[in-house]
């Protein structure tokens, strides 16, 4: 993974370093959380990718589930137990795995909405005929997510009375003790176990994201020891430390007033990495009060776009519009080797664009890059390039784990807690009046 | 459609009237389009609905490539010339229509990404065996987008050599006279127009929209009549028109500061309309310069999220960050009706939620959106409320009409051309000195 801003961001390089150093005891804090290992640190996600023993118990659960006919995974959560699975899934499998042949696939059921329960039904209607065939996997952090309890109640009730009692198939990823893991042993449900000091939107690597995506098929031992590389790559409290550098970026464009942090993504099955991104930013900056409990409603709005889908939405905006974003453009890089498809140089419809024909299609994505990043840099609007060095395990695990480092090092040169959601409750207590 | 805003908007009403009055001589202007007719005006898109012969050339056309075993319709074409037929499609059929067994689906080929046109290849080579059971749809208003072009060539090329000559699977909707339709004409491909002020992100009701999702079974005949009702209710001068409304509110929250739209959507397949409107409003208002040629950098960011869903990755940011937005709730009224999912009275897992066994599945969702209002209202974030009927093409297209006509109100508060997006050339123009 490379990172670089140089060229690009529009701010004192001095400004950069003075912010830089004012990390240096966080950073020291961090390398301190990794040497002791455990769970015990609010930063504790850190310590994930060197637990080999929670590693160990995803596979096993995994090859005792993954029957040779399994065709559905159904991922039961939401928020943090489920963006980052589905972030990975779509980024290894692409956008139209659905309508492909192979299977295992993975159906996500992240909110209570009818439409999406019936469709859901009707897929184990059509298409499921024994309860070999599918899998349930209800997550849920504290055990009592209204929508998730209500949706495994719904498909439960349903596949049982098409196939019988399916508890085999079930299983839960929780924290321990919460009432869903209680209730999951009485009931010998598989349970997996959340540890206490990690939120969900830095999950991804406990049993939350590595045992559906095991099932499915994602090389999870790629996956931890890519995020693994990049946390070491991230305690070194240097200038070519990309998570260090990307907060203060983000950090000092927030402070002259980039309200918005856009995501560029330049491959369209990074979509739902972009989903998972904005909780990340969201809820981990997203504040009323700092640290200090002032009031001080901070935050920074997370956005994604997709190229080149969104040049042809959005370019508009972000070229000729306010100068209220600082942005971030994703993309492997394009220039390394052929995708393997070139337009024909035989024409079916004549030729109605010139350069193209004859060009395999990483030769015009790196050309429509290009020309966006220049038409940004003429326009003045301030962006730093990640490139990934594919879209394998190893690559996709990097991008998240850094990102996760980065909101860290964010959180703390806003002097805000990364950890916490304290307004989520301001909806959740409304609600629970209203279900009575 | 029932339209909310006195609850919760934060500003004087003495102010919104005033702001309305500035409107008047616009609305007339409108109204004179619509009374004159045709497509010669600027805001040409609101005569579409009452294009007679444009409807029976669509519908004819349909009929012709309907055959009986069709199984994928590729819409090739990007921005405008796709996403409002995306939208409609995934509104009515929901988000996991590829997974169902269901015939035909529609296939999307938004973007020149390997990875997609690789997946929509082994999806021809895997399910078709004959060209009968394609259709490919190529929608560009210039004729000559370097993504459509090329996506185009590369599908048709991999069918060709599957299938033989397949130029009777093949519709091309454009300009007239543009390249591509001289093209077409010579080749014997079907050819439909879009007139030629009529541009894409107001163009889902010419045949644009209307093809393809007559092929794919949307009742378009609805589309047209709930599109004309809307029209009418927002061509009057009055307190009740809600484009007219919604406009100077989005206006006068901008002019406060408030830099982001939220369009928050309770039903989760209405997630392709969000990005349907972030075009909308990305390029209508979001100028460098105003109509008298003042660079202003003007422009509001449109977001988009999804109830319950983003209540788990965004509702910390939206109750406790910045106060630099505004909100428009969009959901059918939950209250009307059952969903026909309850959530089993005998419980699989035990009562982990207290209050939702038993209950429809809208009533739960009521309840959520309820209480996000009232978190809303006490944290002091200003939203408007849109009520849908139902889901279904009459309500679908009121809304996407009703939401064209707030955009042009607002770009003529905001003293810019809500028709052009001048800065997308900056990045074409480099792109294509880089392809040569």
């Amino acid at each position: 993974m490379k990172f670089n801003y140089k060229n690009s961001s529009l701010l004192e390089e001095s400004e950069i370093l003075k912010t830089k150093d004012s990390l240096e005891l966080y950073t020291k804090h961090l390398a301190k959380v990794v040497e002791e290992g455990g769970y015990s640190f609010m930063e504790a996600s850190l310590n994930l990718p060197d637990d080999v023993r929670m590693l160990e118990e995803v596979k096993k659960l995994s090859s005792e589930k993954k029957t040779d006919n399994l065709k559905y995974i159904f991922v039961v959560g939401i928020g943090g137990s489920n963006l980052g699975t589905e972030a990975i899934y779509e980024a290894i499998f692409g956008r139209l795995s659905l309508a492909k042949k192979e299977y295992p696939k993975m159906i996500f059921l992240d909110t209570s909405n009818p439409k999406l329960l019936f469709d859901a039904m009707d897929i184990v209607k059509e298409d499921v005929s024994s309860k070999d065939e599918v899998l349930i996997n209800v997550i849920s952090k504290s055990g009592t997510t209204t929508e998730t309890i209500a949706n495994f109640e719904v498909l439960y009730a349903f596949c049982k009375e098409k196939f019988g009692e399916l508890k085999d198939r079930v299983v839960v990823t929780t924290d321990k003790d919460s009432k869903l893991w209680k209730a999951s042993l009485e009931r010998e449900y598989s349970v997996l176990e959340i540890p206490k000091n990690v939120g969900g939107r830095y999950s991804v690597f406990s049993a939350v994201g590595l045992f559906p995506l095991d099932i499915a098929g994602v090389n999870v031992s790629e996956l931890v020891v890519g995020a693994k590389n990049m946390i070491d790559i991230c305690l070194e409290f240097s200038d070519e430390n990309p998570a260090l550098i990307s907060a203060v970026l983000i950090f000092l464009h927030y402070k002259s007033g980039k309200n918005v942090n856009n995501n560029f993504f330049f491959h369209s099955e990074l979509e739902s990495v972009g989903k998972w991104y904005r909780q990340l930013m969201g809820e981990s900056v997203g504040k009323e009060k700092d640290k200090d409990g002032n009031v001080i409603n901070a935050g920074i709005t997370p956005t994604t776009a997709i190229g080149s889908t969104d040049l042809h939405s959005m370019a508009q905006l972000y070229l000729g519009g306010p100068k209220d974003k600082f942005t971030t453009f994703v993309s492997v890089d394009f220039d390394g080797s052929d995708s393997g498809i070139r337009v024909p140089e035989e024409l079916e419809a004549g030729e109605l664009v010139s350069g193209i024909y004859g060009k395999d299609l990483n030769q015009i994505m790196n050309a429509i890059q290009k020309g966006v990043k220049t038409a940004y840099k003429k326009n003045e609007r301030p962006y730093a390039e990640l490139i990934l060095k594919d879209l394998k395990e190893d690559s996709i695990a990097r991008f998240l784990q850094f990102k996760m480092m980065e909101m860290m090092f964010l959180a703390q040169l806003m002097n805000v807690n990364a950890f916490d959601q304290p307004n989520v409750e301001d909806y959740k207590k409304e609600t629970r009046e209203l279900l009575g």
